[in-house]
C-alpha cells in the first residue's frame, strides 16, 4: 500500500463479519464470504477491501474488526496491515460496538481523526470514483457531519433500505440526509425511485471519531460507556479482561438503528450520491452481473474470465455463473443461465434467478442436521 | 447365488468390458461402468449381471472375461465365481476372442455344454421373464441353433443393430433370424418398427460350445486356431505363455461381425424376443428411466428412491438424475430434466435429453491434454 501523506489521511476501517447464507455452499460459517476470492481476480473480497483504500489511507491507518472464529485467516490474508489493528471481538455484538469499538481505538491515537467504515464483502468496480467519492465524503465528515455513503439506485431493489435526501449543504456536492428508510415493499421502492430523491444506503460511513462518540454517548450511552471503559484499558495488560467482562454486555444493535437514524432527525448526516459500480455480492447471479464473462456470458468465478485456468469444461453453455474448487473440474454441457458452484464437500446446481433462495437451502441443511455443511 | 440341477445348467459367460464414456464422469477408464452401483441398489452392473442368472447356473459355472485393468476388482466384487473361472486377456481383442476363449475354456470341461454370453452393464428390470427367456432360448440352442436374444423395440432407435425375423422355428417361440442389421438410419429404424419383422439386438447369445466353436472354424479359421492352441494349454503351466504368444495375434473383430452375420446367412441363427425390461444403461437419462423415482421424477442413483441414505437435498426439482458421491453433498434448487453426477473430482451438469453427447466432453478432455478426468 502507498504511503501517502499523514496529515488528514483516512483511518480505513474495515468490518470483516457475517457469513452470507445466500453464497452456500462456498460460504461457510468456517469460511465466509469475505475470506473468498469473489473479485474475478486471486484477491479475496476483504483484500480488495483493503487494496481499495490505497490512495485513501496508510497501511498504518487500517483497522479491521473481525470474530475470534476468523480473526487468524484475516490477519494472514491482510499482510500489510499490523496486527495490533486487528480488533477481535469476543462475540459478535452488531455493527454498532463494532464501530465504536474502531472509534475508541482510533481516537485515543489521533482524536479528531476522520474515519471510514467499510464492508469487507462489497466489490466496487470503479476504484478511482470511489476514491473521489470518499474523499467529498471526508470534507462533509470535517465539517462535523456524519456522513453515509448513498447509491444511486438503478431498479426498485426491496433489499436495501433508502435514504432520503433533503438539501444540498453548502456548495455542495454534500447532502442532507433527512431520514433512513427500512426495506421497503416494492411499490414503496418504486416510488423512491422514481422520484429521484431516494439513495441506496450501502452501509459505508465517513466521519470524525469524536463527532461519531459524541453522537452515540448522546443516543447511546449504556454502550458508550462500555466502549470508553475498553479503550481505556486498551494499551494497557488490563485489555483482555476489560474486554471480556464489557463487551458481552453491549446492547446487540446495527449503527443503523443505534446512531443514525436519530442523528438524521436532527440534521447531522449528509451523504454524498456514490456511483462507482457498487454491488453487495448479496447472491452468484448478482456475482455473475459484476464479472467478467465469456462470450457467451459464462462467469467463471476467481479465475480468467474464459476459465482457462480454472477447472471447468463449458461445452454449448450460456450465461452461467461457474465457481469452480481447486483439483476438480466443473463440466457442463447445454445448460443455460443456471449456478454451478462447487468445492471440496458440496455442490449446488441452481437458476440465477432463483439464486437468493440459496438460503432455505441452508435452512434445510439445519433441519436434517447436516450441520457439517454449513 | 442357489445351486441348481447340474444336468442342463446354463454356463454363464459375463464379458466385463467397456468403459461407458457416455457414462463420464462416473465411468472412467480406471473404473468403468459395469464396477458401479447403477441399478438402484447397492449392488454393481457387473454383480446384478451374475445374480441374475442364479435360477439358470451355478457358481461354478460362472465365467467372466475381463481385461488386465479391472480384473482384481472384479474377483473382489464377483466373491461367489471361482478365481479360475475370471478369464483375464492380456489385451482388448474384441468380443468374437472374448466370447470364443470361454467357449473353449468351457468345452474342455463339457464338451456340449450350453453357454450364453451377456454383457456386464446391462440392467434387467423382468429377472422372472429373462429367466424364462433365456430357457427358451436353451431349447433352441439343443437343436444346435446360434440363438441371440431380440428386444422388442419400442421406439425407432438408431443406436442398436436390428434382428431382421424370419419363419418360426417348429412350434416356437424360436423364430429364425435372416439377417443381422447394423445400426439404422432414423428413417429405416421407423420402418422396422412399423413393420414389427424386426428386433434389437442385444448382445446376448446362447448357443451349444460345440455348434458354435464349429461355427467359428468355419467363418475364422485363423481365430479358431488361436482359440483352439490356447485352450490346450489351458490347464498346464505353459498357459501364460502360450496365452501371451497367440492373444495378440488375434483379429479384433465382434463376434456379430465375425460369426453370426454369416451363420444367419446360412440359417443357423435363431431368436426369441425378449421382453424383460432391457436397459442398455447407454447414458445417465436413460439410466433414469429405469430406476425408481421420487414423486416428483427425480432419480437418485445408487441410494434409496427418496435419497434419504443418500448425500442429496433437493428443493423444487423435477425429473433429474442425480448420481452424489460419497461424503459429499448434491444440493439442487428449482431446476429439472438436468444430469447432475458428482465424483470426487469432477461434476457434470447438463440436460437430460443431451446426456449422449457427454462422450463429446470425454473428447475435449483429451483435446486439452487433461486425461486424468478420463
Amino acid at each position: 500500500m502507498r504511503m501517502i501523506e499523514q496529515q488528514g489521511a483516512l483511518y480505513g476501517v474495515v468490518l470483516a463479519g457475517g457469513t452470507g447464507t445466500r453464497l452456500w455452499p462456498l460460504s461457510r460459517a468456517g469460511h465466509p464470504k469475505f475470506l473468498h476470492p469473489l473479485t474475478g481476480t486471486d484477491a479475496s473480497l476483504l483484500q480488495a477491501t483493503v487494496d481499495r483504500m490505497d490512495q485513501l489511507s496508510s497501511s498504518d491507518r487500517v483497522f479491521v474488526v473481525t470474530g475470534v472464529a476468523h480473526a487468524a485467516e484475516v490477519v494472514r490474508q491482510l499482510t500489510e496491515v499490523p496486527a495490533d489493528n486487528v480488533l477481535i471481538e469476543p462475540s459478535p455484538r452488531d455493527s454498532c460496538a463494532a464501530i465504536a469499538l474502531a472509534a475508541a481505538v482510533i481516537a485515543r491515537r489521533e482524536p479528531e481523526a476522520i474515519m471510514g467504515a467499510f464492508a469487507s464483502d462489497h466489490l466496487i468496480a470503479d476504484k478511482a470514483q470511489f476514491t473521489r467519492v470518499i474523499q467529498q465524503a471526508m470534507g462533509g465528515a470535517r465539517q462535523g457531519l456524519l456522513m453515509t455513503l448513498g447509491i444511486t439506485p438503478t431498479r426498485p431493489e426491496t433489499g436495501y433500505g433508502y435514504l432520503e435526501c433533503g438539501s444540498v449543504v453548502g456548495d455542495g456536492p454534500v447532502m442532507a440526509v433527512q431520514e433512513f428508510k427500512e426495506k421497503p415493499t416494492y411499490d414503496v421502492a418504486e416510488s423512491y425511485v422514481k422520484s429521484g430523491n431516494y439513495l441506496w444506503n450501502a452501509g459505508m460511513f465517513v466521519w470524525r471519531v469524536d463527532v461519531f462518540l459524541a453522537e452515540l454517548s448522546r443516543q447511546q450511552p449504556q454502550l458508550a460507556a462500555g466502549i470508553s471503559r475498553i479503550a481505556q484499558a486498551w494499551d494497557s495488560p488490563a485489555r483482555e479482561e476489560v474486554l471480556g467482562e464489557v463487551w458481552p454486555t453491549l446492547p446487540r444493535i446495527s449503527v443503523d438503528y443505534a446512531v443514525m437514524e436519530g442523528a438524521a432527525t436532527v440534521g447531522r448526516v449528509g451523504t454524498i450520491p456514490g456511483d462507482f459500480g457498487w454491488n453487495d455480492v448479496g447472491d452468484f447471479h448478482t456475482l455473475g452481473e459484476v464479472l467478467v464473462s465469456d462470450h457467451a456470458g459464462n462467469v467463471v468465478v476467481g479465475n480468467e474470465a474464459d476459465g482457462s485456468k480454472a477447472g471447468v469444461l463449458l461445452r454449448e453453455t450460456e450465461n452461467l455463473v461457474v465457481v469452480p474448487t481447486p483439483g476438480r473440474l466443473v463440466a457442463a454441457l447445454g445448460v443455460r443461465d443456471l449456478v454451478i458452484v462447487d468445492t471440496p464437500d458440496a455442490v449446488l446446481v441452481c437458476p440465477r434467478d432463483r439464486a437468493q433462495e440459496v438460503k432455505s437451502l441452508v435452512d434445510a441443511l439445519k433441519d436434517t442436521d447436516r450441520l457439517h455443511y454449513i
